[in-house]
């Protein structure tokens, strides 16, 4: 088993489950949970055990899928016209998963696209002529809109996968055999489908007989590069050796690393980066010690409505998981105050590119990222 | 109680143990443990009980004068010269102690220093005439070299506390009321006696009556930050508010910090500063985002023979520190390696001035290092 193959998101055989990997539980134990209710479904994004923009993007989609099937019954038992009723109750539910966490675009972008596609498939379906041996247009429509959407959430799925592959592709581009890496947080497989866009690169290089050294930043408070990235290269037989944050530098002067690889949660059309907590630091010290730092993340983490990194909201989380979370007892007295922002923005600046599925982005940020969503905006009208 | 009565280390009474505050079990525990031999003093010096390069000089002088005692009674047992035993003896001892810790100048100072007052002592005394009422010129130097090590002992123990006062007049004058402060790691009285280095000022100034806002690097693997700096600022009534180390830079980039107060383990010549790791990390986004960065510390931390950071010996420490230590389970995977050094240099580019009990260095560093040391060994031959 590598670190490829694991299903960190599905659909339940069922259909009325979508099943995760509970990351808040790796590395010590690896156990798949049943998601069903909306509550659970926040819950999972909420606590981090499902994370990783593009994951939850996935995971979002196939929730949705879920709720359509209850929306769809209880829309149709009611006296009212019940498409409109049906988008009512998928966008309420859309809405509380989106409020679940605020940085990552994916998840809101991924609700977004599952929304319209039910309501695009409702409008079609009403232009078309009633069958009397069919019942009303309503609800015939609405019969067959999950089975839509759950094919909806299945692409964004594939689509995903695929424009992982395109940017571990793109990124081997920008790294040598041998080269020592430093990577922050987690934006492996388990944060996306299959290969993960910040180690895509190591682990597609590493497929192709090449090795990497790669230093794995802890990523306080929630250890996601201990816990999560050193599993993932771990297993998949990749050299790491895990560094507490503050260490970056002192492998940075080493001579250690000859290029940084991050993921991003949301960029600014400027090219301005949201990323874990911790980033816009990892990206000074490159600077200082002249390593190129590189961002990897679908182009769809691009968000051309956010001007800068000044528009994106930063979300601030709970101070226990700095002073208790993890600990066999609280590490800092009672009483003491703590700052915990989940992301911090990385000022376009300090970024050497933005490598995406749609190819590697350099500055100026605003032309290269503005030419790559266009594109992929093309494909997508291409493909349907 | 405030944050600046604590004994963190002192003789114990009946004048055989070393008596010190077990600063591994902060915040959680206020424990008092008493050190009485080779092995326990190697231990806590080792095992972080005690630490902070000026404590561990303290404690390590008060370990000195507690083995001579004994060291002079089997010395006088022994046939052959008992001075030239009696110095065997103790050196081996402060060699042994002096293993523990590779990095901090303290720790070989004090001892060293010890040994040469034991040294010097015996030859003074070897000089005067024999009293054949009282016995062997030998004996009768080495019944009384025990108190003049002890009074050494508390000579360094009050010389510091004098120095960290000195220290904070000067550091004080470098901030002002209401600035927002970053601290990295601890250098406050639990590392010194009184006051501390880097949070002298702080503690000074809120004793006149000026308020800082800190922000205390919670300082991974050990969390010193987390464990020792909140503790001491929240019992002397300071606003301190906790981060984890990855957090600084937007912290900075928010516009909270007017200065960064951090402490040193070991200054070269040039003004390197080795000091707990992450510190160089601090002092390059403080240059990034134009924030000043000072280093606090004693002149006896300067230590010339170093002329650059390169010469500097940094310690390596057990990657468990890193993926288990304070946790209620592992929190990486089996098997991977890990890279701990306990410290970093920080380039003397990077520092905006060194503040020591001789007042303020600024660069050139070779030249203002070099005077202030010249100046304290000019006051210490002054009080002979």
């Amino acid at each position: 088993m590598d670190g490829l193959d694991m299903q960190n998101v599905r659909l339940g055989e069922d259909g009325k489950a979508v099943v995760i990997l509970d990351q808040s539980l790796l590395p010590g134990e690896t156990r798949y949970i049943e998601i069903r209710t909306p509550e659970e479904m926040y819950e999972a994004i909420r606590h981090l055990k499902v994370r990783g923009a593009p994951a939850i993007g996935i995971f979002a989609a196939y929730c949705m899928y879920v709720l359509s099937v209850e929306a769809a019954t209880a829309a149709m038992a009611e006296p009212e016209d019940s498409s409109r009723s049906f988008l009512k109750r998928i966008r309420k539910n859309g809405d509380h998963l989106k409020s679940s966490r605020p940085t990552a675009v994916n998840l809101a972008w991924a609700v977004d696209r599952m929304v319209l596609t039910a309501q695009t498939a409702l409008e079609d379906l009403d232009k078309k002529p009633a069958d009397p041996q069919q019942g009303e247009a309503g609800e015939r429509a609405l019969s067959i809109i999950p089975e839509i959407m759950r094919q909806e959430a299945v692409k964004i799925h594939e689509e995903d996968m695929a424009m992982c592959r395109a940017i571990a592709e793109h990124g081997l581009t920008l790294i040598e055999d041998g080269d020592g890496i430093l990577t922050h947080c987690n934006a492996g497989p388990l944060a996306t489908s299959q290969y993960g866009t910040a180690l895509g690169p190591i682990l597609l290089g590493k497929e192709r007989g090449l090795d990497f050294k790669v230093f794995a930043d802890e990523t306080r408070p929630l250890l996601q590069g201990a816990r999560l990235t050193t599993y993932e290269l771990n297993r998949a037989g990749v050299d790491v050796t895990l560094i507490c944050d503050n260490m970056a530098s002192m492998v940075m002067k080493n001579g250690w690393i000859k290029a940084c690889l991050v993921g991003c949660d949301r960029v600014a059309a400027n090219g301005d980066t949201a990323n874990k907590i911790g980033t816009s630091g990892v990206a000074i010290l490159a600077k200082h010690y002249g390593i190129p730092f590189y961002v990897l993340g679908p182009s769809s983490t691009v968000d051309l409505d956010c001007p800068t990194g000044d528009d994106i909201p930063i979300e601030l989380r709970d101070p226990d998981e700095i002073r208790e979370k993890f600990y066999s007892r609280p590490m800092a007295p009672e009483g003491v105050g703590c700052y915990n922002p989940a992301f911090d923005v990385t000022d376009s600046s300090l970024i050497t590119a933005i490598v995406t599925e749609q190819g590697i982005c350099r500055p100026p940020f605003h032309e290269s990222l503005g030419e790559a969503v266009a594109r992929a905006e093309r494909q997508k009208k291409g493909m349907r």
